[in-house]
């Protein structure tokens, strides 16, 4: 996706290493021509240019943002309580994670007032999704793509049920 | 809510003994001036009525599904799986539940490709919030009412500080 | 087993990167000679399908449904919420799986009205166990295969046992 | 259910304590028209009888065994070892039960070869249906019944939707 | 404690409705002598008041913050991450918890460089002990005020095992 | 039991808020008529008194120690580390617990070399019929008690499957 | 250990794949001088001979049963059930196991009167240990060897001391 | 750090195998310039040792003790329990954890009376930081250190940041 297109979608993680998950969000967005802009923003060692970001993400012109974080992982839910835009998390199971838990946890259980759209442990690409069905909902070619996408999936899932066939899988239902 | 309007949000909940949780979100959405219908869809009593909900939600002109459901909570995954709108998961915490674990883990975990923005535990208010920040990213009357809620949360909590001096507890910090 | 016999038990899943893991259920069956069909239907990919399968299965002469399904699993609740036959659950670790807790409580806790036969994380043998057990309640024939099969699982600790005893275990108890 | 009829269900539970809870599984049973037995069967107070009442359960006539029990529950697994007909658990919360985790895993994380068709926690009435499910799918009769009821669950959703639009609540949705 | 005094220890809490948990942390400081001051400050609802109590306690010269809050807790690390002070994380089992888990791991797995001292759930009465160790540490008077807590504890103890035997239970062991 | 008896086993318990719980295993002993003696160590609050305890607890002539303690509960791990004697762990689910699981893993997973006997949850019955067990190991006046308590067990087992019986529950298993 | 003594410790265990954890109990044993039988006895493929082995270890001499299990773990809890020995259980963290919570679970809550002796995940060794206190209470040979164990492990705990000094590792405590 | 200074924290963990991750410990220490010891004290195989450093520690001069300890992890705990001294605690992810739940929850679960400040699990680093903060508390050299260290840390994310633009990534958000 080109930049010099506005990015309608901000997607921030609290370090570079957790890029390799969340480049999914960002592959995806480019999948379905949406613009985004990706950075690093951590809630805890650059509190201040959290709040910043946040701050301006509707006047630079984002309409949803993406925050991906693990462990103790306040930096959706944060960016959240200063953004009037809806914020989708997505908890990444980082090293010394107590099994996901505590990402999980400390990004869905927000108080009343400041939701987070929290989507699966590692799933980046569905907030990628989810972000593209929310435009998708205000604008008819993305959500015609989107809805192309959903066929796309079926016609992936009905190209392996051929394959298992071939296979010498028995299977009497036929659709 | 005058429903002469055309509801932008649906609300759906698994049996109407999850009214007094998904209320919330009927009452917020009120509050913000968005129009909703609301009513009794079961991914596992009713299915073919859930299946023809989701198919016919974006042509009826809804922009977002909220889905409450409790124990293996498969409502706002289902729906998901057939729309292309945005469906927010509300788990409940119902009765036999296991601490709540079965509701979140149901609605959360949803695989790639088929994204449930999933919100904290019987939290149906805030799951009507985030409908309004997504509509709000893209009709500014009610991004400027998310704002606006915003700074009332700010509000009362000063309002609380306030009261809490004048209780007598010691406070060297003023705003 | 060959499939001009008209297969008794469907072994469904999500996805063929489940065959893994849902092969041995086939395998079980073959075994018992009991004929099954085999092939992938998600809930969340391909939801009219699987509401078609679902609605056909008794008609088919289908007796029992074997579905496997991970994360948020949804398929072997939704398989039941359709069809009167009984339907075997496998919860998967799959993968970004929260420990396998998400596809045991997603597909264990279903509510009243809506059972699903639930057995261990990943254990699609036991699955096919169950199945023979179920059609065995029925059919003598297989009932004595399965009484025969328990015997085997009896005799192959006997053979443990004396192995243990010749490596030099002490062992004072001869039954 | 007149006991003159040959009973098809034995259900069994580790104290009478579990009563309240068990006879769920016996009223729905009752509803279906399913002659069933009703005792006290305890792995751990009366084992003896427990293995007893498992090796006679086939020749006494029963098709299906439903048994269960609280914290660490042995009763289905155990009774699932010994007979070869098809062994339903129910996990029930118990006082000092860890929050019914060990009830649920200590009768659906059986080995190999045993299974044991495991349903919610406390759910006894889901562990009736089951059997009739089982029944069902070689006694059209009981099938056909079976039927009925998942259309009897839909009916009473239907009669909740329409009360909730008579009480005021938006709906556009007519199904 | 007069507040004339400059407080050592600032309390802060998201909602005055923590305050009946985290009153036992104002309650011991008062015993100690130490002075403290007590406010609310919400990470989610006032995120500019966080950053403005966290960013000026050290030059308002405060020596420890301690912070409680419950759910998706972030605000006793958004304020680690700004202060230099050490600061005291409570985690507050508040309505609609999953039992607590999401209060303690989301104060309690915080990442490289920022730590929070977590106490047990609920525990504000330990926070404030923690913090008179801290003190005591460097304050040999408030250090002997801690000595002498623990001795107290230790008679308190005693003190009981002397009423337990006179209530008749049998106890050879004399200290 | 008399007092004048030296007593085999000693009961300590980390608060005489445990006594509730704890006083289960002090009654059962009395049955099996083994003398006991009953006090309170805290791990925590009387460090040195544990000491000494654990110390003398073999010259005194105890045979077992029974300790009880929620939380981080470590007096029976403390115990068991200066002791040569066997300690039972009874995990009490106190205020504020996090469901009991922190009592029974900091009891339950203990280190190579220092095992403690762990019971169920608040199980300190249990705990005294462990100890009862131990004892008949060796003393068969005690062994032969143990075997007929567990015989009443099952003849209170069988009274109740009687009661079941007249009460109209159909059962055709007649042991 | 030669197996002419008589065994005064049974290990047991629900399958051959647990050897290479449930050795360890053994070695410990033969260590401590205890004589010892290891066999395999399932309580879920072989039931009745597992009945027949607690029946009769009474008889038989052995004044201990240590008993290793994983998943659904009954075989402790049946074995307890049936003797009045005193039985050890070791929870085995099998494949499939969910984190070893199953294990645990299902060996550690058991009801009032059937306690069973449960060590940590895997800690064979342990059971080994705990086996040689309980004969060591009445056995002052063996409580001798304990005693010296125990002596034996601070000792290498203090060489350990010494060691990390030498390497450089700074240390102003001389004990 | 030469060990000429005399230390102001004392590094203690349970078994020189935790070195691995305590080490971090004391390198963070050595970083910010703060004097240290560092030894094995066990609470299980060492407890008279762990006695004595305990009730030393003030008088030799700490302020502040770093435990680290695994599984039942009483180290921390008891430590806390006899000295004034504030306490660190590093839950241990040692083998044989049950995920790291028990090192966390034995250690943070401390009754009233006995605070330990937990830090995040395997995160010794953090111990050494928030000793760090401590002690800057109360010296202004090393609470400048630690204001630094956090700038540190947020000009290595900003490098960062910088870095991923120059990969390609798109960012319109410029700090």
């Amino acid at each position: 996706m080109s930049t010099s297109t506005n990015p309608q979608v901000g997607i921030i993680m609290g370090s570079d290493s957790d890029l390799p998950i969340m480049q999914a969000a960002a592959d995806i967005l480019t999948e379905f021509g949406i613009a985004y802009e990706l950075t690093v923003v951590s809630a805890h060692r650059t509190p201040l240019r959290m709040v910043s970001y946040a701050q301006t993400a509707r006047e630079r012109g984002l309409k949803i943002i993406i925050a991906g974080a693990g462990g103790a992982a306040h930096l959706p839910g944060m960016v959240a309580s200063i953004t009037s835009l809806p914020v989708i998390g997505v908890p990444i199971k980082s090293s010394n994670s107590i099994d996901g838990w505590d990402s999980v946890l400390s990004i869905l259980q927000m108080p009343n007032g400041i939701p987070v759209a929290t989507v699966a442990l590692n799933a980046a690409k569905n907030a990628g999704i989810l972000a593209a069905t929310m435009i998708g909902a205000f604008d008819s070619a993305i959500g015609n793509k989107v809805t192309a996408y959903k066929q796309q999936l079926e016609s992936e899932v009905l190209v392996k049920v051929e394959k298992l066939k071939q296979n010498g899988n028995p299977n009497k239902y036929d659709l």
